[in-house]
């Protein structure tokens, strides 16, 4: 599960410590808060199923230095306001519901100074029944997730919306060669290979405001974004998993004008072709050895503007 | 992942155990073994991708008692096998690879008396791009698996296909009532709840040769199961988990005749309500959390004949 | 995590089916129930913590047949039953905790015909502080688990322990050689490897009765076979992973006349040596790569008895 | 598995991004890489096995614009690089193979501005036989790892050492009250609580350059801050997972003048109270569900200075 980075920021305790040593940072929160809603429309039911991850910033210093924990909003109640605001919520879009939570911790505590909140969708697809999709039955979508992913403080909101573990692979139209051959080499070039990976991607809205983010279409840009990955992957000729992750992130910028900049990461999941020589026969470029370990990884962030 | 039970058989040792113990039983084999193949067809091609899981049981006593290799077929070896024989099979089925790897130890290897053979195939779907499957480009088809696995013997072979990984849900339509309420018992009857499991399938077909098993449609089969499978979760009005189950499996006997029995498992992965009262609301049956243990699990296994 | 075997029974329904199939085996229950019981001595606190499985069979099918859940114990009621009991229990022993929880739904449910109970224990260790354990802190035992497992009709038990996970390696004194090599044979001879491998042992007592059991040290039997299980991996030099789990086998019948037979099952984890030719450098036997997969999974049982 | 957060920078494409945007930061390297190193020494082995993981950031943006790879230095050749650098190696320390690598990455290749190397170990214990530590067989030490982590580039280095899945638990010495009691709040005051957590720690050396690393034991301080760390951990009253964290932190800048801060991540893994007043008994604070979420999450960095 990927996590936001969580700003830094120096929280300056209530008291001077007594020792050489000052608290720089604290956070806490609650991870690992598992929701389900259904949402009962008139002629079909979702399923909306995530995990929710919150982290608070403030004037907590009191519970590290003294054990003063009456500053301290119990995580087992944040726990709860999940699921009190998740009862009330419409849903419309996971980034709302992220949104609304941050705000409600700023809103309610005044010595929160920044929340995090970080969701984690997983997907469930209607099961086809009757050359139609069921109105109240549902088969997992994978291990796929949907991410939202919200950093408000009291000036301003910062938005990132996510897929993870989008696993892919091409059969051809990928290549590796002309990279650095020195003494640390023995890769061969590669004309035609597999390329597999599973793509993170974390998109940064520019709205730095609630008004500005409830004009965005979340779930609009979520599919167009998805649908913009699957097809780079599968139509574009690789050079390198650098290259079909640049372009990615270019797509994505050029289609979308609500987003500042994209972050990808393409671990290269190698197969590994077998070695047929020692049985007399020769591999076609047909027979490989999935691996797990070691794996490349790759990443870069595009960002809008020349 | 799950596995076959091996049929135990007591190997007789090459000669005389020294102390007053035996060896009653012993098997050992390769499991783990990552395949990739990539079939390329004129127009598109394939990407099968499986995991083999080798046992052999035969004459391999003087290992165990004495330390002597000679008998030993190095799991290494079944290893390169696999590989050696998927490049010229036409994987047509997962079923016929798995079968004719099974008949290969035995054919081989004179003093192998049984071999086991366990594939999970790992699902990839062809990436939709302007309308229609591309032709060498995939996603991952989630968690669900297919099963294929062989024991063979010098008289007869035993084929069980399935379906691991299987996860469903349904939002309504299922009902736990009317069970046992002793001591014991703090569950309250629940006339509208979620069901949600994550089904495990094997099929016993009823040949047990070689030429009986060639006639055998595989594919269809596991086509036709699949469907049953999720047809029956979607829209049978649910009593209990354990006659969701029983139905699917007396639906698949009912279509398929090849088959002669099948079990079923099926963990209830449970939705607990949340509890709004202490937050002066009322659940409207809508708000839950879903849990991953404890778990019930339920199985049963269905056999042809009244 | 290892399960026991179920012994399969052939439950008659309480009506004949109506279609050409009929269930030949049921069985239920609540499988990853998690307790944790602090046992507070006057000088020192024990912190068990033990994941437990419960399957049950018995006339159960009217709710596979029917729906009909008025045998049905609902699997919430047996968790419950796990916390009630343990409240009860003294802990002595894993053992007993099994073998009272498989006797309870048999005494309490007169239409549970067995019941199996399948105990993993997570090791806690004391954490040692001035020298020595301290009263109650404690540090994770790792992954190693303990295990009971209790089988148990109206007439008899059977009852199973054994070590999961205990995880070694040796870094010499172990060969692997002559070996059958031909076609499919590339691995070489190896006349000094790394072997490691995480070893389940799972011994089964001569006991059948309550009476029989509750003479038996289950503790001091535990702590003995690990230790010779520990003791023989170090010690033997190995030809093969085979002859060090029968020899394994044999000392733990030899040592302890309590035992029927024991099943050892040891997947070899390879490490294979990096090949330093292509960099101008001999593999003087130091550097290897683990790999997880494919891994050698080898396995035995040993019977008392000449 | 933690891994040190990249210090982000701008690298400057070698052409004009021809569309509006722009690759603002890009890094790959290899991860996954898994190494044994036996160390022969006369009258006992060590057997030392660690994940490697490098990124490298540097002028890398052709691959990424153009597919152009002629300043990729293959992931496969860093793999190799670590294999090669470890037969070479007295891996005295973790920290100083760490170092070592990065610095060789820089020294190597004059385009690569910043290299980051995050190595995981697993760790063996010697098995105890006729009481003493064997010479040569291990136990394995569970999933506790040692970390050591080092970001470097031309002008200084940045390293971090850590120790992570320190599992450990505590049944008396802990309370949690006084905590802010709002609408959301249902968690009752607890006056004597299970505490039980997974230590991450990681600790930043003031060192900034090659010949000040050189003179820090890095195995004695890492000795010291993990019984540093069990100590307070089993000696300490604590009142809130917040302050244990900060004592420690206090207490490992007190005790290693080479520190200059450390961050600490405390997970809170709850052990929930079972309720037995259904079933007419009361829980004497002994029987508890432990649950892996939601969870807790308490982070902290102390640094040194008043």
């Amino acid at each position: 599960m990927s996590s936001p980075d969580s700003k830094s920021s120096a929280i300056s305790s209530t008291k001077p410590s007594t020792k050489s040593s000052r608290l720089v940072h604290n956070s806490y929160g609650k991870s690992g808060v598992r929701l389900s809603k259904i949402i009962r429309h008139a002629d079909y039911q979702e399923l909306r199923e995530l995990t929710a991850n919150i982290q608070l910033e403030g004037d907590f210093a009191g519970s590290y230095l003294d054990g003063d924990n009456s500053q301290i909003i119990a995580t087992d109640s944040m726990k709860n306001t999940v699921y009190v605001l998740a009862a009330e919520h419409p849903f419309a879009t996971l980034e709302s519901f992220a949104h609304d939570l941050a705000l409600h911790f700023l809103k309610t505590y005044s010595h929160v100074t920044e929340a995090t909140v970080h969701l984690v969708e997983d997907l469930w697809l209607r099961i086809p029944t009757d050359g139609k999709p069921h109105p109240h039955a549902f088969v997992s979508g994978g291990n796929e997730k949907r991410i939202a992913s919200v950093i408000a403080d009291r000036e301003s909101i910062s938005m990132q919306s996510g897929i993870d573990n989008l696993v892919v692979a091409k059969t051809t139209d990928s290549q590796f060669w002309g990279f650095i051959r020195d003494q640390y080499t023995t890769l061969p070039e590669a004309r035609d290979r597999i390329m597999a990976t599973s793509i993170e991607a974390s998109w940064l809205y520019r709205a730095e405001t609630k008004s500005e983010a409830d004009k965005i279409d979340f779930n609009k840009n979520y599919d167009t974004i998805r649908t913009i990955i699957l097809d780079i992957f599968a139509t574009q000729h690789s050079l390198a998993v650098q290259q079909t992750l640049y372009e990615m992130g270019e797509a994505v910028l050029a289609a979308i004008s609500d987003i500042e900049e994209i972050s990808i990461t393409m671990p290269n999941q190698h197969r590994i072709a077998f070695n047929l020589e020692p049985f007399g026969k020769k591999n076609q470029n047909e027979i490989f050895v999935p691996i797990d370990e070691p794996y490349g990884l790759i990443s870069g962030t595009i960002k809008r503007g020349g």
